[in-house]
């Protein structure tokens, strides 16, 4: 038999490390089997709950602390509950040896003035206050904390693109700066490699094996998993990718993480494309649009991306002459079904927003597949179109017809076709598309640029002569392809916008000088900073009003 | 000024090819601007009226013959639907040299009994019964007509499989069989890649490519593109698979498909994984979950999937000597976020059903984060988990509850979970763990096995000492990897079923014959498989009662 008992305090401050060296007091007591030491939030009763902690009497808020304590009798449950005020009091004196501790983050940066980093891992309610006050204050944001408003990340984000600085979060875990690790960071050498990090563990595996591999880093930056979402818009991401662009030491750039929303892909792909340094890009669970696009380099694991970085560090890029025509779109008319679909995976991260009548997800589902919009990819020999008619790998007559509409449309400045060859194929797709192309041009009355790009399967066996085909369309200056791959590497690169991101640069100088920052929150990130040999100070932080929320946002606004 | 005249014939059947030339032969005619010879479906009045050739007064049934033709004037418009009798009758007589035309497919195997093969590409609303008749004949099925319902294919599917016979398609463009190319394939030289496409031109572009680089196909099986929904399950995949793997000319397999149904997925790939030949696995669209799993290579592009398959001819393959842990499950326990996100992507095809809090697709959603379901893969990380509480990386009681409760659930086959290393980490996550797997261990009551897997992240400079948390677990009997993909690899094997697909196989030897066919549809498939060299019989094919479909099922009910 077991007896429960708990206490409740209600609306009270504790930090989280102050919290587990409670529980773990009252494991230690005589007699105690188990015992729960948690703000009462519903994920923690639930928790509490699933270990057999929380009888059905219990009754707390979300704001107060709860004490359980799970004992092999009424007496010995008795004497832990009573123990806590001694335990609470008895906490193990503070790691920190600062002669004297500010209690602000004004108080931390007069005793420190050289610092350009403030560390946050206050808990999320009062994280953002926090991280403003360091942004006035004009420091970097290294915000650890989670549980933060995604209104709060845009506001505290945008602000800080004013000023020039960063927001590395909320629920960033990893960073390296100049060789000094914020939050949970691999010990790694020092090197030429850039990592922008959208994803915590994801930087510190790939620093990690880039560290393992010969490589070393220059800057690893966290941006928060919420960076790439279109809300915020990558602010983070896109810094982050212009400082070290502008960094000498940086010669190799990594992008990782998950999948990013479509416009946000397209202007991050876009301004990695602008860096113009390798970068090695990891969407993770998102299917690779190829293995590379002019400098960008696309990797599938999250140590493909270590490697891929390591590996590409002398690589001549190639540059591109013909001015792109990003300002238009591309009308891609297939009569194979999985080409287009192949398509669609090569281009749905570089160019939005695309539809396509076979879209990959359904928020790229053509409304209409008659009428292209955006950048729309086609699949001609689809069901919808061929009740009654011949595919379009026979007859031509459907394309050649679509062809002209998509022409007749100002805004295109591309049309992507398959040619499909072999046996039961057309004897002839070249020529019957070709005068059409002539035509087309002819009497174009735009002015705008109108490109025509093939693909071309088929083999020299092929009952059609593989080479002709492709010399009748280049001679009609129609650029031939052998693959989607191809083709799509180039379509991405003539449609890559070469329009800039604005936003106040980052100061560069700053990220080179040695590391100083100041702490508020866990007193472990002020520990591995000074380990590290990086100058710090720790804040003796307290929730405003002792985390009576009332109180704190009547003190906020008597401030203002 | 141009004149719109039309005609409609109600209910009259013709083929494709008398459609199109139709059109062409009124585009001949003097004074013709345009001309639209269709069957009035929905999209093809929309297709006219896009294209300027449907008046509002023109009203036809899906089943009518819509005939329009736009020209400069009222008399050369009359004078062009005046001739389409005519022209109907000038049709080019047939390519079709036969002496004698079969009217029905028993006709035709009675003059071709060798036949073992029909190809059907007849409208869709004929397709299935013709396609079921020529199962009850014995005959395999290359069903290249689209708009079949999924009803019929399932139906069909069905009942092939029973017979060991084959249903490629519908909607299958493409076969090589023995050599010979059905419906549209490329000229290729034989050789020991076999091929499985669900996807039509994929097939064409990676048997093309494949005789490019200088390797050869022995057989390339379509299945058509629902194969590999769940309602359909891969039917034509597996028959295909075991025929390839049965086939001693085959050393190797391509599978290249749209993304299959998740559980269709991990069947597939059990079945690959059991043909003890190297496969290279292209899932369009689809996040490769790895580059290798065992005998499986994944690619990333339908060129690469060429590649692979033909740079992996002399793989040796490695063979594992533990049983698998197929009937039960995994949990896997997670630090890092991002790590989780990994995991999710390299299992969620072979591992099935499988959940998380951090899911990639919205069913992978675990309902409950405190209780996990099947395969289960936890971020305890999540916000959800982390308000007043330590991270998991500092703090390990959540983990190490987590742990005990897994364990006690007696279906849980492997726990996997991560040490992530460095500043800020946990100074020994091993020390605090092993107790536990070595209590959890002496404790469980059940019999069955239960492994522990652990990804280690870190360098060998970190606060933690790399080598000693590995050997502490390791000692304990952990299995430790250094990258979430090495760990998923092992973990795919180790859960890979061995459950035999059940079905009637595929006569191997039928394959091997010189390929026989009866076509029934578009007279250019005859022509391509005569000029390929095969024996073929044509049937001078007519919809049952000429179309009338109330008749046809009058006439179907009769014979039964």
């Amino acid at each position: 038999m077991t007896v429960i008992k708990w206490n409740v305090r209600a609306g009270a401050y504790y930090d989280s490390v102050v919290l587990m060296q409670l529980q773990r007091g009252l494991l230690g007591l005589p007699g105690v089997a188990d015992a729960g030491v948690v703000m009462a939030t519903p994920a923690n009763r639930d928790l509490l709950a699933a270990n057999n902690l929380l009888p059905e009497a219990v009754t707390a808020n979300p704001d107060d602390l709860l004490i359980v304590v799970k004992a092999e009798s009424d007496a010995s449950a008795e004497a832990a509950i009573g123990q806590v005020d001694e335990l609470l009091a008895r906490r193990k004196s503070s790691s920190v040896s600062q002669d004297f501790r500010p209690r602000s983050l004004s108080g931390a940066v007069k005793q420190l003035p050289e610092a350009n980093w403030v560390l946050i891992s206050v808990p999320g309610r009062y994280a953002a206050g926090v991280a403003r006050e360091a942004l006035e204050l004009g420091k970097h944001v290294f915000l650890y904390s989670d549980n933060v408003s995604l209104e709060d990340e845009i506001a505290l984000k945008k602000f800080a693109r004013e000023k020039g600085l960063l927001v590395m979060g909320p629920d960033c875990g990893t960073a390296i700066i100049n060789g000094i690790g914020l939050g949970f960071a691999n010990r790694v050498r020092r090197g030429n490699i850039g990592v922008v990090g959208a994803s915590g563990t994801g930087t510190q595996a790939v620093t990690a094996h880039i560290h393992e591999l010969g490589g070393g880093i220059s800057h690893a930056i966290g941006t928060g998993g919420r960076d790439l979402k279109s809300e915020v818009g990558a602010i983070t991401a896109h810094q982050a990718l212009d400082v070290l662009a502008r960094d000498d030491q940086t010669k190799v750039i990594a992008l990782i993480s998950k999948p990013p929303s479509p416009n946000v892909a397209t202007q991050l792909i876009s301004a990695a494309q602008g860096t113009g340094k390798p970068v090695v890009i990891y969407f993770i669970g998102y299917p690779a649009p190829a293995r590379k696009i002019g400098n960008l380099r696309f990797a599938i694991s999250l140590s493909e991306a270590a490697e891929l970085a390591v590996k590409i560090g002398d690589l001549r890029l190639e540059t591109t002459k013909k001015s792109p025509i990003s300002s238009l779109y591309l009308r891609g008319l297939f009569s194979g079904g999985t080409l287009a679909f192949e398509a669609m995976v090569g281009l749905q991260a570089s160019l939005s927003p695309i539809y396509s009548n076979g879209p990959i997800t359904p928020n790229q589902n053509l409304k209409d597949p008659l009428k292209s919009e955006a950048h729309s990819i086609i699949d001609l020999g689809d069901e919808f179109f061929m009740v009654g008619r011949l595919h379009p790998m026979i007859d031509n007559d459907l394309r050649i017809r679509r062809m002209k509409q998509e022409a007749a449309d100002p805004e295109v400045g591309m049309i992507l076709f398959d040619v499909v060859l072999g046996e039961g194929s057309h004897i002839d797709p070249a020529g019957e598309l070709v005068p059409v192309i002539k035509e087309i041009r002819e009497q174009r009355l735009v002015t705008s640029d109108l490109e025509f790009v093939a693909i071309v399967i088929g083999t020299s066996d092929d009952p059609q002569n593989l080479q002709s085909q492709v010399s009748v369309l280049e001679d009609a200056g129609v650029k031939v392809f052998r693959s989607t791959t191809e083709a799509m590497e180039y379509v991405s690169l003539r449609f890559s916008s070469k329009k800039k991101y604005e936003f106040t640069p980052v100061n560069l100088e700053q990220l080179k000088q040695s590391l100083a920052a100041i702490n508020v929150g866990l007193e472990s990130f002020y520990d591995s900073l000074t380990s590290q040999g990086a100058q710090a100070v720790h804040v003796e932080w307290k929730p405003p009003a002792s985390g009576n929320e009332k109180m704190a946002t009547l003190l906020a606004k008597m401030r203002k």
